[in-house]
């Protein structure tokens, strides 16, 4: 791999061969993880094959030690699944690029390769950062189309009408845009302080119902369980040292906060 | 689009035919916003022609939401205008580069478009920040040509004879120069501290002046009058809480202050 | 040496020629120089044949100024030897690059270098900061196969099972393994406040016993002294002033402590 | 000038011709201005021709304002000069890179450039920062060869023998080292407070002995008075209000100072 290359190693000689035109599903490393735990859940329910690992000089120059004792260099992975009508491409990682430029070119690589396959819609899912704790978690978006964000409400997405989203998830659907392909970010509301299993289901859920897939959540839904007792020990905690806790979330729910913060 | 590049998007196929030599006028984004509020003023008066997009994978990498609640990425945009003697390319734009070495590739890459036109004549519009509130902005410029220094006076512009413009709108002209294209650079006076629609009327009328093209100003005279507004304010609650107010203006009508700044 | 190159500057028209395949052994300035120093006097100690030094535009861009008055530019240096069954690459060096891509593109160039010779291990000796001094330093390790590790018992080496190694002695064997070549980094334990001679014979007696080479290990061992001096002036100076010493080790012979911190 | 590129823009078709081979003598500017404001005035002095001008996307991305109110790029600038049995190429600038690589690459062309006259020694001049104000400042030196370290002493030239030199002035001698051509960085010695003619004159009456040519000194020498008169007052000022002032210079003739610290 030279310097300043995005590479991808194929795990089979034959790329998989799709019935119908794939989404891409990106599950990025970001703020309270709620993105990558998402897709991960997907990947492990729907025992998604794997097709490639993706190196590159700008993620963070060093290795990561599994539990087993053995080293891998910071990768991303793209994996295929298909059933009934829906094929899908599903990519997570251990890093998004260290550098700007490089975030341009791996998303450009991305969508190469997902364009390849005649893919022709491309969602990511983000993090909607309030600074506080909240019990339902909303679902924001954005897409590249207005006839996508116009069917947002039939599946309880609010809105976004401003703002900026920065990284891979935005740069992604951005770069969609340019070459035709569609493309929209689901944003789950998350305090920004733990990761945010909660968030994270909210988001899939809508997701699965935009892609009409089914996967069994109760893996997700158990992580997503301690989450919310990780939320109310750390309130407890703020109350027993007589910290003010994280302001208590009112409802607003056809707009985002002012205070949101996309990433 | 790949990194480190840049890519010019054109919106129609045909490029426009100019009757004379056009002008290029460019207001990037930057310190009270000067340049970037003239010049979208003068594309939306004068209702000029879209010709491209230009995306770098040096802009910041993020995708900005619209109105509508659709995205795109980053870009500036130039457009074309012709009228009686004069035409006119204009370039407005969300960013700058990121990083110095994109900052003269994007100069090199914006002249050689408009040396397709053959354009002789490049005017970059900036801020003079001085840290203080006024009442009359005054303008503020250097060139590339001692001939165009010659005739700031007849326009009520002051020389600069000394300091550094940086980023864009100092290195468009100074690669200009060594392209043997003549370039000025108009710089409105401002606080620093606010949007200010003030200074950029100021600039605005000067330029016109300068290249003999009329526009109705109502539109930029109401925001200077809010710009005033909210100065005004800002004076008040100053005032209100005791703090010194930022120095008010003394008359220098010959010589920028040398606390100014510049960019 | 143009910029963003990394050149090798051959010392002989003749490369080595190895009777067996190498073990390539590295030796990276790091924290408490522990890796360099080890590596520095198995060169010294069997008089190791100088191959070749390495350039690099990423180095830091200064030149260091030698007991004689001449000065050189950073480089890193490497040297083989062969003895009975064992035939060895060794690698040193000033620095490391000064920026992730560099990072990359110079663990590329040297596993390229030794590619040449038909080497199929690298060693990479790294520290791992517990913020304490210890009377005697453990071993850590990990590695790219899991037969690697499961070796590290018999050598004393304690298993890292989660983590991450930054820099070049984790992207080594990192790039390695991708390339097929098996790769172990071991770990000396160290407080990361001195240059620590005394971890450099830990890590370096455990390589010896892993490659089956013997070394005299006086030199190292009167500079682990120093060391070991140094450490108890640093904690009386810091009795003598009421500061609390650095927590004294516990003994926790099976697993990292959760501080550890590696470089 | 495309991005991350170094252009030469000669002043005349004709390369002149030197007689012998030429000294490349290089005042970057840096701390104090030591080596600037040297190589500024034998230029000035001996009416030195203008061969080439020399830009570079890693010069800071600003245009610099002359005093009749023009602008030009950041830029390097090569003059030539002979007399007698002595060639100069004489090297002046507005900025060194904004980074190492850049720094690397600049040291690659301008050496290449002096290479085509059959240079073979290049003299970089720059500062011996020590904090504190001194009535002669000694001169430092250091080399790229054994001989040219030997002939210091009949010069008044304090040998170094520690440390490093980072930047242009440390980057040419030492890539000249690799490339046969020998160099010689004379340091002289500054608080590093102020811009320095008194240390800029003690470097260049060193230089100029070294290479045998006589320049009127009697411009610099009332710079280096106005030098002495600025220190006098800041010593005054520091006194007046009760600061220590730096520690006055005791004698350490053949030796710099542990704390000197060389840019």
């Amino acid at each position: 791999m030279p310097a300043d290359e995005i590479q991808f190693v194929y795990s089979a000689k034959e790329m998989p061969k799709f019935a119908t035109e794939p989404h891409l599903l990106c599950g990025f490393p970001g703020s309270g993880y709620v993105g990558k735990l998402a897709i991960d859940h997907i990947i492990q329910e729907l025992h998604a094959t794997h097709i490639a690992d993706v190196y590159s000089s700008s993620f963070p120059p060093q290795v990561v030690i599994r539990t087993d004792g053995t080293v891998d260099l910071m990768k991303n992975s793209i994996f295929s699944w298909q059933g009934g009508e829906t094929s899908l491409l599903l990519l997570t990682g251990d890093s998004q690029p260290t550098n700007p430029d490089s975030e341009y070119a791996l998303a450009e690589h991305i969508l190469n390769f997902a364009s390849q396959f005649g893919a022709k819609h491309v969602f990511t899912l983000a993090a909607y950062i309030t600074g506080v704790f909240v019990d339902k978690p909303r679902v924001f978006g954005t897409a590249t189309d207005a006839s996508l964000v116009g069917s947002f409400a039939q599946h309880n997405v609010l809105l976004m009408d401003s703002g900026t989203i920065t990284g891979m998830n935005g740069l992604i659907i951005g770069i969609a845009k340019l070459r035709g392909i569609s493309g929209t970010c689901l944003l789950g509301e998350t305090s920004g302080y733990v990761v945010d299993a909660k968030a994270s289901k909210a988001v899939l859920e809508t997701l699965l119902s935009m892609i009409k897939v089914k996967v069994d959540m109760s893996n997700l839904e158990k992580r997503a369980k301690d989450t919310e007792m990780l939320i109310q020990t750390i309130e407890q905690q703020m109350a027993g040292r007589g910290m003010p806790a994280p302001e208590s979330q009112q409802q607003q729910p056809q707009k985002p906060r002012n205070t949101g913060y996309i990433s």
